[in-house]
């Protein structure tokens, strides 16, 4: 029996999942209405076209949702909680939405520190929170990559890297994509391995290296063909090693990372760790749904 | 009376000058012709419109020229010196010019070293045998700007940070550029000193910091009319950091640098660098000139 309507609603995309009281899944739906994608920012009425087949067949049932709709560009800015922040903090600072009286939003995180930038996350910590785990590295791929430490149960620390934006805009706008053919192809594209290791290889830096895309390619060491997965390769190595420096200033070594996101992001990302020592495992696609049923358990809302 | 047309034809601009023998300069012209409008590479007729009456004047006049003219987009490819290279290597590589007898272009520049990717120049090696100094850190601000070397007179390193390109790309087509309000200023921006000091405490890596520039926004400690300025401090700063490492890794500890560029931004290059402990020097504005004077005497081409 149905218990509970949990929502990730991104900026792009969104995912919907009826579930019981167990936190099983009875049933799951994806849309493309993203919050920039919602008409005239008319949520409720994406809302009903998403899933008002479900809130009225039981109009009383509880709806959780986490992400970009709790954002100041979505349907109600929710709160961000503050690192290092449990399940418990969540529950307790859920947004309600007018007119929507069993409609709730789970809160950002945001991560302040004396003497340095803030940094924010929306939607991940629901994710990271239905991984379950007390204590993990956990990555999550993407246009802004999230690095986040769990430690007894807490998400203690984060920190994002825009690597995948950096990758599309440099290669829809800079010099170096004009240098790069595309070539459908799968699993891990030609050019990311060499990519990767002129980034891990520490020669130079992270805005330093992002030429070389250019010169391998004049002096021939470098196919337009493998340009763009060189340029992958290369900001994602650029990620890792940025991000195990973060992690070395606070006395971590990981041996280990989960990984959360879209297979093929995923499997990049296992496949760069690896080079890197790193050992990975790659989290199911619900995490969402089991984060958003864990935080609707500890808000007594089933 | 004139003995030399020197010419720095780059990308989208060029300056050309007519030069005495003992490199005096009698007259400058600025043009937009650089190489990539120059209509269906008809190199000839956009040569003739810019200096036709100075050669027909003197029909047996040396012509100099360097810059991406030099490329494979440009008029002729010349080749490469490389690194470590002097004045005399450059005068005795001088490419030819089918059908344009007198004229000659300046090689670009490479660096190859084992393990390492290789890096490129062409034009700043001109401006910077301009300076005519034997020892110097030689920084050239610009949309790939240019860390080099001169020891012994040669230019012994150099290593290219696509500085200026990655923030016009990210300020035009991501998501920190949707947060910024132009704000039209003389002198430092407004958020410079700010992006400045983030990148330079080191408290996170160049992809890693660029992040803030959105949650500084977010959490009220950045304007909209500030982000533009902080972006611009926070990758200059991060190329400052990466380029002293470079540095640091070939033993050399820079106290001071010489910048060669466009007033705006060897300003700011000079405030910043002065931060990170380096006293600058700015070079006058017509080092190429004096640059082509210098190789085409060591050619004998006057």
């Amino acid at each position: 029996m149905t218990a509970l309507i949990a929502i990730d609603w991104g900026t792009s995309s969104l995912r919907a999942w009826r579930m019981d009281a167990a936190g099983g899944i009875l049933e799951s739906r994806r849309d493309g209405q993203g919050i920039l994608k919602v008409e005239n920012g008319n949520f409720p009425a994406a809302f009903e076209k998403v899933v008002g087949d479900w809130t009225k067949a039981s109009p009383n049932l509880p709806v959780l949702m986490a992400g970009m709709i709790g954002s100041r560009q979505g349907w109600v800015e929710a709160t961000y909680a503050t690192c290092p922040a449990t399940v418990e903090m969540f529950a307790g600072q859920l947004a309600a939405v007018p007119q929507f009286p069993n409609v709730r939003i789970v809160p950002g995180l945001s991560r302040r520190a004396p003497d340095e930038a803030p940094d924010v996350m929306r939607g991940e910590e629901t994710q990271i929170f239905g991984l379950g785990l007390d204590n993990a590295l956990v990555i999550l791929p993407g246009t802004h990559a999230k690095w986040t430490s769990v430690r007894d149960g807490a998400i203690d620390w984060f920190s994002t890297f825009m690597t995948g934006e950096v990758y599309d805009v440099l290669k829809k706008h800079s010099i170096l994509g004009r240098m790069m053919e595309d070539v459908p192809q799968a699993g891990i594209p030609a050019g990311f391995d060499k990519g990767l290791r002129e980034a891990l290889s520490g020669a130079s830096g992270s805005l330093q290296s992002l030429f070389s895309t250019r010169t391998r390619g004049l002096f021939g060491e470098l196919s337009p063909q493998d340009s763009g997965g060189y340029l992958s390769g290369l900001l994602i190595g650029c990620e890792i090693r940025e991000g195990l420096a973060a992690l070395r200033k606070r006395k971590v070594e990981p041996k280990n990372a989960v990984l959360v996101g879209a297979d093929t992001l995923t499997s990049l990302y296992a496949s760069a760790l690896a080079q890197a020592g790193i050992v990975t495992t790659i989290a199911g696609e619900d995490c969402s749904a089991r984060g958003l049923h864990r935080i609707a358990r500890m808000a007594k809302l089933i």
